[in-house]
């Protein structure tokens, strides 16, 4: 029976669903019942990770130092995870996260650009801790494409390197090409696949991906995340195990988990609306939503032509100002037809 | 490019979770937007099917002549379909719903009483209607018993026989594994799945059942349905498009159909909460939860282990007997313990 370990990172991604207010007790009310179900990585952050709280992208209810002090006294057996984008995070930010007890962190990197993780995957194999690299938006490349940015991870010190689905775009068939594509790639190094649910298929992307040889995969209790969010972590574990994979995480223990979570930690359990699901099919970042629906409106057109015209413009995060263009484009052909 | 037959049962199956409270106008409302996407099939009725109007499994808001005289004068396009359990419904509740126009009528009954139906399918291949037959709780019944029955089901007449998951259990191997058995035995009759979304593999299991041969896909708008819901309507048929597959649907007002469903029909989308991850892993009808949370909590036994003991004991609706057995069992070994 090949064995998957899980990371759950709802202390983490589930953020964006409230705006990183998680506050002290519910982080460690849920890090405790994560641990006794023995969920083997428990993420937490700020949900863009560490030092990414800001007035811009939202300051979140507690600092990165209590989150992180908060989950290690939490954890008994679980590991603790962390987060961090370059640029967003420096490695000072890893220092600190490693001083507190961190055990797994994690490098986040668009698709194509492994090499802006090259100076903290360094720093974290000095350090001593587990680094993983993960490719976001990965839809946008191909499976060797991500292959070679996987191995180039794996060559600056990554000890797991995986892919997240940041859009929800994928089919199973795409997850199977792109592990077995980096499984290929890096060898005995574990791969790493996170998925989001805007199309209905995060729990069968992430079987697709075990049995195309990853050996991580991410998940959260009752899916919290942003819009149609993540793969649901209570669903995904019994679900793997009936495909013959072990987890080592005891079922009623994570039940339990997941109830507290939508008790404690979520105003209403995720939701796959109408335009998660146009931001999946378009393959666009579902965090572009508020803005491409407050600027349609203003200017009269329908957001979903938006979604699918920023889709075939391979916009990503971070040119939200190609929204502006888009809408008032489509507002002026409107406008002359 | 393979044509698939969208049939939406969110008005019927939606009903178990408002305890088939949907009034006249939200009934016209729906069948009016699924009418204008262009949805083939848009089917209504009580939640337990035509003549199952009771004080004893609840009492529908509206009659069955209301309600198929409202769906039916608010249809252009779209055919209307019923659905109907022998037992709880008769031939002159089918003959009515034939004089309303009903263009679909659907016979439901256990996996393995194919015979049940006989009398029924006659009556309508008599009558003209276009006449279906499923089998439900089918996760109960190995590929060569369901190809048996729906073979047998054809010869009463059936011109489409089909599959319900009826408790979210199958996994997309056990589909695949029924419906081309079922596809081998009835040749070009058209093969029917309904799925459910207990373990989150609704979608995924529609397209499994698509690969294997089935043409026509049962999805109820954001899911609507007891539980974890039904398979997410307006999920499906896009990923089924990108599939390769046409369903001749139009995206957009699709999606708005949905966005109505949302608005009128429901209080709050499907959620798929612990205790029906619970039901899909034991295998167990998920309309036994609130008496199997009731009688576990008085005596003080854990509800998932009685699901498991009923999934064990192959319990099937109408066993709700069997509850009060399990749960007495289980209390007296925790007391002799």
């Amino acid at each position: 029976m090949r064995n998957v370990v899980i990371h759950d990172p709802t202390l983490r991604d589930g953020q964006h669903a409230v705006k990183h207010q998680l506050g002290a007790d519910a982080l460690r009310r849920y890090a405790e019942a994560a641990d006794t179900a023995r969920i083997p990585v428990v993420e937490v952050g700020h949900g863009n990770g560490l030092g990414a709280s800001s007035f811009q992208v939202g300051s979140a209810a507690v600092s990165d130092d209590e989150m992180l002090s908060t989950v290690r006294e939490s954890l008994r057996h679980s590991r603790m995870g962390v987060f961090m984008l370059p640029g967003w995070g420096t490695c000072g930010d890893l220092r600190k996260a490693i001083d507190h007890g961190a055990d797994v962190v994690r490098i986040g990197v668009h698709a194509t650009e492994s090499s802006l993780a090259e100076r903290h995957l360094g720093f974290l194999r000095e350090a001593g801790a587990e680094a993983h690299c993960v490719l976001m938006m990965s839809h946008m490349a191909s499976p060797a494409e991500l292959a070679e940015h996987a191995a180039q991870a794996v060559g600056f010190g990554a000890q797991g390197v995986g892919i997240m689905d940041s859009a929800g775009h994928f089919l199973s068939s795409d997850v199977t090409a792109r592990i077995s594509a980096m499984v290929d790639a890096v060898g005995t190094v574990p791969v790493i696949f996170h998925g989001h649910n805007n199309l209905g298929m995060a729990v069968a992307n992430s079987v697709a991906a075990v049995d195309a040889g990853a050996s991580i995969i991410d998940g959260c209790a009752r899916g919290f995340g942003a819009g149609a969010g993540n793969t649901q972590l209570e669903v995904l574990v019994p679900v793997l195990e009936r495909h013959g994979y072990a987890t080592g995480i005891d079922l009623y223990a994570l039940l339990d988990a997941a109830d507290l979570a939508e008790r404690e930690l979520m105003p209403a359990p995720p939701v796959t609306a109408s335009m998660s699901i146009v931001s999946g099919l378009a393959g666009v970042f579902s965090g572009f939503k508020h803005r491409v629906v407050e600027l349609s409106a203003l200017a009269g057109v329908d957001p979903r032509d938006v979604f699918f015209e920023l889709g075939r413009r391979q916009s990503i995060a971070g040119q939200e100002d190609l929204i502006v263009d888009v809408v008032a484009e489509l507002s002026a052909r409107q406008t002359t037809r």
